[in-house]
């Protein structure tokens, strides 16, 4: 055993295997793990108990909380069905398809909520936490790995800790971190955070020793992001928001250095935020939850100043590269919990600039970002909303069209809304970009569709618009036709009208 | 002239008649003018200008913003014809129908946003403020009357000031208010309030006396509120809300004397909270926006410590009993900008408690605050969106039925989305309370059916449910019918199924 891994000397006889820490869970258990979108996420125990419950045909289903999406083993979970609620993120195909199935009771929650409803206690209370770490301190401190997500408030109020120490991750993770939680009420004071390199807490998360019962060893690797590259569509949409840049920068609307910047998961933002490395923007501050591969490549093109965000979501070559130059990286890096990188007070006051995917835009720019055809989760909205509600500027992103032209992204009318058109500034595609900004319903929709909507349902949506506003209403709609579109998809998987359709009305 | 009325010596020879004022304002102006919820509201020079329009048929139109809805003045200017367009707030049904018929561009902005996007500038620059107020200080500073609203920036940003000195409002206003705005970015500093009573700024709106192109003398009060009596409804809701705060106190997860209360505009909220001066909860704080009658019957009924707000919203009798009785509430009230009564950052320190009321909800906890039948304005979604998103729990309230019956407030899927199913925790009817915190999407909509909805539309929503969850889904819909409660209630007048379209399908 590496002293080094666990200073507290008091611990080294609780170390147990993975068969052995799982035998703590039981079949009603609240187990709360680290993880934030596959990274660093406690997988050893979770997959010995999966593997128990399939060897053994054990009756056996916990209440699953995290930061956000762990990698295989939220499927490896799901196929051994010991599930039975999870929050407040996923993105694993087998536990999305358990939870459209409806046998996983999933709560979709802002990532920056889920620790106050902890807190607060109405979520139950959390039997075991299970938090990834690279070492130990001398006073029971929890070292976290490649995320922080909700394991400080987690071990804060779990009845027991087991630690899984990663021996893969370099001991040089130690400093990254920045644990910092919001006391309780009414004494809670500001988050003095003012600028993303500010450092607030401490670098471990504080543990009583006494309550971790058990220290797994583990070598699992995080699973890694299967980001597709960017394409001609993702470029042309990154074109599209650093002209809009410049031109708020030419209008004194904001400064040369930007705003601190937040950009979503998955392929599309990856893709919009590389966009940047070819840019004249300099100095820039990153302040999300996620750092993907992007804003390592940002760092390569030195563009960025300082990032902050809650977890790495890397792939394979990247995190390697991460791991074997975390000196470089050192002063230039920190990890929060999802509570502090996502949260209102601090997005709001530095006046951040949200970046994320949408599924789908209506005319009027409400945003789905969940939920395909209004009934079937995707992933979640993840911390989407904690950014678009209270950054300085949002921006959402997608591509116009879907499934090969099948589906347009932009529709009369969203059948599940994520984010209000209260809280959508600005809408990209890679047709065109629309600042929506002071605009009334009416002009909100004329724009989006003119500047956002693929040339093969333009005409559709215009006329859908026009006929509306036939009816009057400040947001004029015919609820007789909003959601036909997808209708139509999910009977015929083609939202356009085929000529047979318009012969026949 | 009162020379306390107007202590910058300076300005005295600046008064101006409203209506040689109102010659200031010219065709295509940006007017941004005080009031909130019709308090406070700048409405001699406005008044004026209208009366010119309308008797020399100048064309003019302006882009009117405010605080919040202003008085009649929004009415008188409606039917004037000289509103182009019009934020963030309104309430006039005069107003409201130029807004639905497309003929005023009403932009429907959370209300802590407004500052922010003058602040960023793209609404564009502010031609004139016009500001009521109790008196000018020595400096210049404007001491506000009955509300703050957005003021402050207004004065901060506009090119050129009008002071309507309201010589009927009581010279004990001054004092009542605390005017802090944040710094612009990337220089701001935590807002220091941890507590309601926290005072943080000074007691005028500061400005340079040189913008200040006119003084005007009014004596118009504002239009007193009209909020409908408690009814056996009414009452019912504020029970289960009562019932419910004993139980979280029980279990821990609140505090004896609660969190910091808000209440939304109207008769339901207003109704709900005075329901607190028959409870056993004592030493309350309220932090909202808007002080309705409730507010000081509690004060009445000793039941508030603190309250802080950005208006004052009183019928005729209770606006006479705060104005009589200032030196008493001197201590225990505050009005604060609007920026900052409804800011993320203090509304989530502070874990305030969110009441607001809602047109409708759906069966998974959407909620429409502001378009009926999804497509015509009511009011807008005002400060609801700021408290209900940030707060630390988010309550909806609304009667589970409206028109008589012919409408559920209950319905399959809300044709308009304010606040999603994230931000919504409880929700209250007179039929009952759903407590829907942590719940998936299916757990919820049988809560909120078997809770909350009235008799006549239980089996139909049940019904609805069912049949949409053989489709399964993590949020089961039946896109065809989704809509079809408010199309029947559009043609026939009626949601529910009449026994002939029964037979006939
Ligand atoms: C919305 C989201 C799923 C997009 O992911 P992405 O990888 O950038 O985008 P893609 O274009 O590759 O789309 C992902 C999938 O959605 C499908 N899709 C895209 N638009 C669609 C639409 N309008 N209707 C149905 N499906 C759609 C794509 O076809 C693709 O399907 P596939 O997995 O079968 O190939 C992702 O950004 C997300 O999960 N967002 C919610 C959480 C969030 O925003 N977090 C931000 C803070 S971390
Ligand atoms: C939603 C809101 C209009 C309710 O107002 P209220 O006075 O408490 O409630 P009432 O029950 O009297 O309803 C107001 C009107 O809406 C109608 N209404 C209520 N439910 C309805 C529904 N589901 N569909 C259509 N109309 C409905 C009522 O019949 C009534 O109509 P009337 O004016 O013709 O009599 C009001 O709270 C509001 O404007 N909210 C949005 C802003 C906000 O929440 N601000 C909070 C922070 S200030």
């Amino acid at each position: 055993m590496d002293e080094q891994r666990i200073r507290c000397s008091d611990l080294r006889a609780r170390v147990l295997s993975a068969d052995e820490a799982q035998a703590y869970i039981r079949d009603g258990m609240t187990v709360a793990v680290s993880g934030f979108t596959k990274s660093g996420d406690a997988k050893a125990v979770l997959q010995a108990l999966a593997a128990r419950v399939q060897r053994t045909g054990d009756p056996l289903k916990i209440n699953l909380l995290s930061g956000a999406s762990l990698g295989e083993t939220d499927a490896i979970a799901a196929k051994a069905g010991i599930i039975r609620s999870r929050a407040p993120y996923q993105s694993e195909p087998v536990l999305r398809n358990s939870i459209n199935r409806g046998e996983v009771k999933y709560t979709d929650q802002h990532l920056s909520h889920t620790a106050e409803y902890v807190r607060s206690g109405c979520l139950g209370e959390i039997d075991l936490a299970i938090i990834e770490a690279t070492a130990i301190t001398e006073t029971g401190g929890i070292v976290p790995t490649t995320s922080v997500g909700n394991s400080p408030i987690f071990v804060e109020r779990a009845k027991q800790v087991i630690v899984e120490i990663n021996v893969n991750t370099p001991a040089e993770y130690e400093g990254l971190h920045d644990i910092y939680l919001p006391a309780g009420r009414p004494n809670r004071a500001p988050i003095p955070i003012t600028r993303p390199a500010d450092r607030i807490g401490t670098p471990y998360i504080p543990c009583d020793p006494a309550k971790i019962i058990g220290v797994v060893f583990s070598t699992l690797a995080d699973t890694p992001s299967s980001i597709v590259p960017a394409d001609h569509d993702t470029q042309r949409m990154a074109e599209y928001i650093l002209e809009f840049f410049d031109h708020e920068v030419r209008h004194g609307r904001l400064p040369n250095h930007l705003a601190p910047l937040q950009s979503g998961v998955g392929s599309v933002s990856n893709a919009v935020l590389s966009g940047l490395a070819a840019s004249r923007f300099e100095n820039l501050e990153i302040y999300t939850e996620v750092m993907q591969d992007a804003v390592f490549e940002l760092f390569g093109a030195e563009k960025i100043a300082f990032a902050s965000a809650s977890s790495f979501t890397l792939s394979q070559r990247m995190a390697r590269h991460v791991n074997d130059n975390l000196a470089r990286y050192r002063d230039k890096l920190v990890l929060r919990p999802q509570e502090i990188s996502n949260h209102p007070e601090v997005v709001r006051r530095l006046g951040v600039i949200a970046m994320n995917t949408a599924l789908e835009v209506d005319i009027y720019g409400n945003v789905n970002s969940t939920h395909v055809n209004g009934t079937h989760m995707m992933n979640g909205i993840g911390g989407s909303g904690d950014f678009a509600r209270n950054a300085g500027l949002t921006i959402f992103v997608t591509k116009s069209i879907a499934k090969g032209g099948r589906i347009s992204s932009v529709v009369p009318f969203v059948p599940h809304v994520d984010h209000t058109e209260h809280d959508v500034d600005v809408l990209v595609t890679e047709q065109g970009i629309a600042d929506v900004r002071g605009l009334a319903p009416r002009d909100r929709a004329l724009t989006i569709i003119q500047n956002l909507a693929h040339p093969d349902y333009k005409e559709a949506l215009l006329e859908y618009f026009k006929r509306a506003s036939q009816h009057g209403g400040h947001t004029p709609h015919l609820l007789t036709e909003a959601l036909r579109w997808h209708q139509r998809y999910v009977e015929t998987g083609d939202m356009r009208v085929r000529q047979l359709a318009k012969v026949t009305g």
